[in-house]
């Protein structure tokens, strides 16, 4: 006899890595085009299950909104082993050789479902 | 004759709001729990598309990672006016009511698809 419920067997535990970028330039419309486009090849990599690229929302100005950044990739993974491949994947490392000069800051957040 | 091609009319810009919490006793399963259950009521307004509920995920420490947080709460909007009505909505106050207590420092990115 199984114990486990239906529910519990088919919720998958997804690795979500959200990293948001300042430009070092945060007025050029160019620079975070570059930045974007540059985003937009993470995509392809195998283990990238969900993708979305952003930029901050107009919503309410509150005190506990962070909304000095300039963009944002949000990025969903089955699981660790699948953030790894990410990381040490050559379009991940193309990415950050022909972007990295464009921001001054990144904060990573790496989120496990519970 | 429409020119916006129908990739353009299918993608839907969703607003992201990712919250991250910093517990007074970051060490309390209890508090962690209390806050998480507090998490799992917001499913229920009715303009959340998407709920994703985690913790801090065991990947690499590097200087660019935040893993400091002790929960997570990723949500999906359609748009501004979906999570406007989830800010004012009583079950979001009523979580706010009963859980404020258990967080020091709450930070918010909202963030809308390019």
């Amino acid at each position: 006899m199984i114990n486990a419920s239906p529910l519990k067997i088919m919720k998958k535990k997804q690795l979500i890595h959200h990293v948001f970028f300042w430009l070092k330039n945060p007025d050029s419309k160019e620079e975070l085009n570059k930045l974007l486009e540059g985003l937009q090849t993470l995509s392809k990599i195998e283990t990238v299950r969900k993708i979305h690229i952003g930029v901050p929302a107009s919503t309410e100005k509150r005190d506990v909104v962070e909304s000095s950044y300039s963009a944002s990739e949000l990025l969903f993974f089955d699981d660790l082993a699948g953030q790894k491949t990410y990381q040490d994947h050559p379009i991940h490392q193309a990415f950050v050789k022909n972007c990295s000069h464009l921001w001054q800051k990144v904060v990573v957040y790496d989120v496990v479902d519970v």
